[in-house]
């Protein structure tokens, strides 16, 4: 938690009103509380790193400790990182992956992300409880707190590949360059490409060649990532890194 | 496993001598067995990519397939990919992490790694029961039927910073560029480098300054990786795709 992330909801006592920087003031219990006083160890006079949930970041000054409860001063007077200029669209990972691709995905800054089904995606994956708007959302949550982000990423589920790829994704991705990472390809992967850019990744064993061929009906190109095959939580930061290194 | 692994301890009924790239006979039980039967799903006739521990890449064909035992006819004559031009030195991540960073960090192509003491590493982590060599080597193995390579990484434990910054640190280091990845500082990491790299990694909340301070002491420059933070499992991938993108 290098953030402590707030939502409106934090501020109902005190009101977010006000001139845009002036201070207002929050009191937090349970995970955050526990976060503050027990890895960061702060105490009355110390300052953090704050965020407002979609919002503005900032620092929030402890002034009041108590059991169970810490109240911070909150300044809200930076924009977050910008986000990726990317929509990506993920194969739906094996239960056990996707809370950490989530994770990695919200900390690497995505913002837009489609969850679809593959060939090679198991039907059991979709029964998923870490599929909920809930759970989803806590990861996306994690994720936020670790990059120091406060921009919520948003997450479709997409059940059926091929309705998906025909009658939605060319609007998705109209006007965006249009890569999927495939292994089987002659072309490397580009570095440091200054378009909106729609990403395509399959599941682990990858698309089949039928998938393949729709994404490219729908313009999308192939490309690799070197000599080596990686699984999906770690081709992910790569392929991202490559794409928008530094950003 | 995109790559079945052989030992030269697979071949001692066949011997691998004779030509070069002349097929040898090798049975296989037990781990590899059941992922050959029960993920490829691979009968008699059917192909396999193999590789030679610290050896040559190529074909093996099922030729028997019995209760608890399944037959290749190897044919070894490619080599595998290039190792990255990089030493590693992380230091020691939490037991749960350490596994997937040393698997990740295989796959990814690194050859060359020490895990080292750091302030911010807990005592209890070097304790950890996947530190054995036996452990290590198992996720290592992992690393490169992931990646489909053959060189095994060379792993090292350093329990002590300082002497090792200061008396070891240089030697493995000469001759090299010395980065250490550091969130605060303005230098973004370089992208696309030549060099042979010697590459410093922080644990969870980064080097203190005392440590970078020695590490500059050294010769390595701080650099970033953007305005957000990562983990130690996200942040690897990316500097590795940043320093030698698809490598």
């Amino acid at each position: 938690m290098n953030l402590i992330l707030l939502e409106p909801g934090d501020f109902l006592d005190s009101g977010l009103a006000g001139e845009p920087g002036s201070p207002v003031i929050t009191t937090l219990r349970g995970r955050r509380f526990q976060h503050i006083t027990e890895v960061h160890r702060a105490d009355v006079g110390d300052t953090l790193k704050v965020g407002l949930l979609d919002g503005q970041m900032g620092e929030g000054e402890v002034v009041e400790h108590r059991e169970g409860q810490i109240t911070l001063r909150v300044s809200l007077h930076r924009a977050p990182p910008p986000p990726l200029p990317l929509t990506l669209i993920l194969a739906l990972p094996r239960p056990k992956m996707l809370k950490r691709t989530i994770q990695h995905a919200t900390a690497l800054g995505v913002k837009q992300l489609y969850l679809i089904n593959a060939y090679r995606v198991e039907k059991s994956y979709w029964q998923s409880p870490w599929l909920s708007e809930e759970k989803l959302r806590e990861q996306c949550v994690l994720g936020l707190e670790q990059a120091v982000d406060t921009a919520m990423p948003k997450i479709e589920l997409r059940k059926r590949f091929k309705p998906f790829v025909e009658d939605e994704l060319p609007d998705i991705a109209a006007g965006s360059r249009k890569l999927v990472a495939h292994p089987v390809t002659d072309t490397p992967c580009p570095v440091d490409i200054p378009d909106q850019t729609t990403l395509a990744v399959g599941p682990e064993g990858g698309f089949i060649p039928y998938e393949v061929e729709k994404l490219q009906e729908a313009g999308f190109e192939s490309v690799h990532l070197g000599p080596r095959i990686l699984r999906v939580e770690t081709a992910l930061p790569v392929l991202l890194a490559r794409l928008f290194p530094g950003r």
